[in-house]
């Protein structure tokens, strides 16, 4: 009935549904729960098309946002790695590189290449394309763990050292949101919420 | 600090987290919790991009991508819709139209009137890029229902004859997963899921 190719993108679409299972530190907007992986990614990707103005460089935007969709895919093996967890970081590439060998496999051989050829464009943070990519990556949590008074970074007890350690590729993908992300850890900082 | 117009675009990007929050009659596969509108959006924009081979025209990608992500945003204020509630499809509708206005009125004019015709687009089902997001809009529920063994049909008394009115539409993007689509479905009458 259906031939081996249009099998394998099925079979791949039903895979990454669990992406949707992989939970983040940060949480939602109104102190709702925490974040998945896919709700993630759909919200930096329609926050990428609309502050594509502010972009350092011209970028591709369609690349851009397919990017922003696809670059947890490999959480579903690998789990969320928190961007202040030093230890989970001494073995996020070796989990996530065979997560990503098994997952994009599972598409046919040219849609695996370009997926795994985008999502290490994204993580080497070279080209315009993933540096804006990774500006949203780090905007998008930014925001909602601000509009919950910094929940987050307190839970975690992260210091505005470890912010801006993080929130320092922002300014490779945007100047003008790497303006906002500083006024509003500088206001954290402030406040009290972010010990310096 | 910040010019009106990026306050205005990040108040919409915080707006639209609230889409987290939507939940829909579909659960994630493995017999999972309902799935969020975000979730679907996610997942069908990168369906869209695998599958957009299959499309009956050729569609402009990064436009169906937006349009999938954007698609059930008024669904913040006017709530899901299920598919075979009569009831409520009535009044859909109005419903939308108003979360239409509020939600994309946060961002500046030119964006405003920009997402309004995407998603205006979107349900009117005239242009490739939208009959194309219609067949993804139909066929990611469905796949994810069939790995559940039809749970979802059977938890709301669906019928074969309501089943295809819907993936109806599925037919105007794209014939092949239309072929596909009325597989799964005679598939699920065979096994007694779906009664005729």
């Amino acid at each position: 009935m259906m031939d081996e190719r249009l099998k394998k993108q099925l079979d791949f679409a039903l895979e990454i549904d669990k992406e949707k299972n992989i939970f983040r530190q940060t949480h939602l907007s109104g102190h709702g729960r925490n974040e998945n992986d896919a709700e993630h990614a759909w919200h930096m990707s329609i926050m990428a098309y609309l502050l594509r103005e502010y972009a350092n460089e011209e970028v591709d935007i369609a690349r851009v946002m397919l990017m922003c969709l696809i670059h947890d895919i490999v959480e579903i093996d690998a789990g969320d790695t928190y961007a202040y967890d030093a230890e989970g970081l001494t073995t996020q590439k070796e989990r996530e590189d065979a997560a990503k060998e098994r997952i994009f496999s599972i598409l046919p051989d040219d849609q695996k290449a370009e997926l795994i050829a985008l999502f290490n464009e994204f993580e080497a943070c070279e080209t315009a394309e993933s540096k804006y990519a990774h500006a949203m990556d780090n905007l998008q949590p930014l925001i909602l763990n601000n509009s919950n008074g910094g929940g987050d970074w307190k839970a975690h007890g992260v210091t505005s050292k470890q912010v801006y350690g993080r929130q320092s590729k922002t300014r490779m993908g945007s100047e003008t949101l790497y303006q906002v992300t500083d006024a509003i850890i500088q206001e954290n900082i402030r406040k009290g919420i972010l010990p310096e």
